[in-house]
């Protein structure tokens, strides 16, 4: 497997985007987000778990039902979420104009908002942005459609690795918009993925859950879960490889290779956390099940006191002892060590006389890892987070306005 | 039942208290405090419920398996967390000690410690400090006593009221401290509550527990909770009344005093949470369940992104929504209607068009609150948080340094 240079949704083949301005964002900046594919792809989803549900989602979930997709839409800077009917009537208004452009029928064309909840989408503009992406539709028009999906993120998350099946070349890519109201589960995010490998529905399907539910799903920010998350994943077969229907070493190769795209994705979407100045990774090792790991790195990644702490560069260990013990897991606090990088800070539950120089010099990095290792079973887990910086509060003061 | 001006832990008869400065902060600040009762008190505790619990807290947990107290001592600056099995053997020191000084057997004495962890409490000068705290003991002590406890604080929280118990006039105490990690449950921080009320020490647990149910686990600054939260309650029988000992008049009385001292020391732990700009009731209306209400509640009360929006005094009432809908409880989006003070802003799940200088007036006050009316059932919850400003992270980024 190799990683494709400046990678996204136009790395596989057979697949064109586009991102246009219409004017949803109140600047000139890009903000209507266009993946077609040549041919019909089979596809793939996992959808926020929020009961609140915006109502572009609700029309790509319901098409989602027979899971065979010529192109997706997404728009930034508009939720289309909690409008009442009028958003689902906007939804279905603007893929059948996306229909009619490209000559798809609607019911093989997806939608996504992200943005404000409780404003109706400008649907006018909306119509001309789309025959303006339409024409705009290019191999290489990856980055255009990343860029106009993002709403605060800094930086462009895409990645994309190739792979060989059976002599075939494959590829995968994506991209991912995201930076608050990042959390497990779905989904915590939109992200399209693309691959031209031939691969049945049901087996997309099973590998996105699969993937998903070790990389996105496992991306805290603040704990919020938005109401328009989603990732949908297409494979046009356009890679000339024997369909995969089963799960052989084919399969393998496949969702290895999506590992890697959404891992990368993944750890993008942590680190450019809104006002995030570093990456944490908090690992459980050693715990006595699944869950207890994973309840116990959730509540770390989404301990205040942790993230302001680590913006601080404070060696603050009781802090993630405490969060750990809260968390609702059953563990004995007398078997607890903590290392922050490499450095042991607590052994045994009890503090351990250390270098503070040496702990500094570790938490001064972009990217720290934080074990927790309950020295009990044989259980790991992992969540990407980042701290909490002045800047995260002022994005989220003022972001409506 | 009366406020009593100026009330706290020695409103009640035969109550002293006293707070010293022995050094634990760093700075010259008082940081030991002193409440003991000139009789034996019958005593009811709630508890943190993290899995990790402080020595000091160990020792006072065990010491009330027989609910008869004569004295409680707080130190602020040093949690006595973590620190191994001289933790537990430095609190039976001091308790020993300060049997000594006042003559009470040390089975009698609580201890109770919050600060940083991982590191040992200087015993010396606390011994030190524990024979000066004994010589300034006093019935007009409360005030000092609380300043000695604080630690983040930026305000004492006290407050006392007096009611008729059949003719004898009954006294109720308060006081509490603490301003981050303050989530439910328990117990949320410590608060020593103090009354002349005769009281089975079953009743007493029962009444505290709950009225504790209702105000300080209805607390959230940051969802962090602490691994030395307690609210010790002591009731020395000085006022005469004949004892309740059973759930009559008379407890009802004491129940309904309880709950209006432990009500306003909980708005005040809100109100003062770190770099609180406002306090914010959040309740939940018309709910099908008590749980439901709860999840809801806690769950906007949690939320970062919600937090900050207030602190921008931005009417973001999508953010209130998402966060409901990610609660993990089961409700219909489309009956939901919520209102920022009286203004209704969202009706049946679906944007309201309002009087953004209406809202901005509601929001600007010290004082907010947020209604989510479910219009399905008939449970209410609510809980008590602030808002998220940027003196949270200033406060929580060097805490330990």
């Amino acid at each position: 497997m190799i990683t494709i240079k400046d990678g996204g949704v136009t790395s596989p083949k057979g697949f064109r985007a586009a991102g246009v301005a219409c004017g949803l964002k109140g600047n000139r900046k890009k903000d209507l987000s266009l993946v077609v594919s040549d041919v019909t792809a089979n596809a793939a989803g996992v959808y926020t778990k929020n009961v609140v549900k915006g109502h572009s989602l609700q029309l790509t979930m319901n098409r989602m039902e027979t899971p065979r997709v010529n192109a997706i839409m997404v728009n930034s800077g508009c939720a289309n979420a909690c409008v009442g009917e009028q958003g689902y009537r906007d939804a279905v208004t603007l893929t059948q104009k996306l229909g009619e452009l490209t000559g798809f029928p609607p019911e093989t064309i997806l939608i996504g908002s992200t943005g404000v909840i409780g404003q109706p989408l400008p649907v006018p503009r909306m119509l001309e942005g789309l025959e303006l992406a339409c024409r705009q539709l290019s191999y290489e028009g990856g980055h255009d459609a990343e860029w106009a999906m993002m709403t605060t993120d800094t930086v462009p998350k895409e990645y994309a690795v190739e792979s060989t099946l059976e002599g075939h070349t494959v590829r995968i890519g994506g991209m991912a918009k995201g930076s608050g109201m990042i959390h497990p589960n779905m989904g915590t995010m939109i992200s399209i993925l693309t691959t031209d490998a031939a691969i049945s529905a049901p087996l997309l399907q099973k590998a996105l859950r699969q993937v998903s539910d070790r990389t996105f799903n496992r991306v805290s920010v603040d704990g919020d879960t938005s109401v328009c998350d989603m990732c949908v994943l297409l494979a046009n077969g356009t890679a000339g490889n024997r369909e995969i229907v089963s799960e052989d070493g084919s399969y393998e190769v496949f969702v290895k290779g999506l590992l890697a795209v959404c891992e990368q994705l993944a750890r993008m979407l942590a680190k450019d956390g809104e006002g995030a100045t570093k990456l944490l990774e908090i690992i459980v090792k050693h715990a006595d099940s699944q869950n207890t790991a994973y309840a116990i790195a959730s509540s770390v990644a989404k301990s205040p006191l942790c993230k302001t702490a680590f913006f601080g560069q404070d060696a603050n260990w009781g802090r993630i002892l405490t969060a750990a013990g809260y968390s609702g897991a059953i563990f004995d606090p007398l078997k607890v060590s903590i290392y922050l990088g490499d450095l042991m800070v607590c052994r045994d539950g009890c503090a351990l006389p250390f270098d503070e120089e040496q702990a500094l010099e570790i938490l001064k990095k972009d990217e720290v890892t934080v074990t927790i290792d309950l020295q009990s079973g044989m259980y790991t887990d992992r969540i990407w987070t980042c701290d909490f910086s002045y800047d995260y509060i002022k994005i989220n003061g003022s972001y409506r306005s």
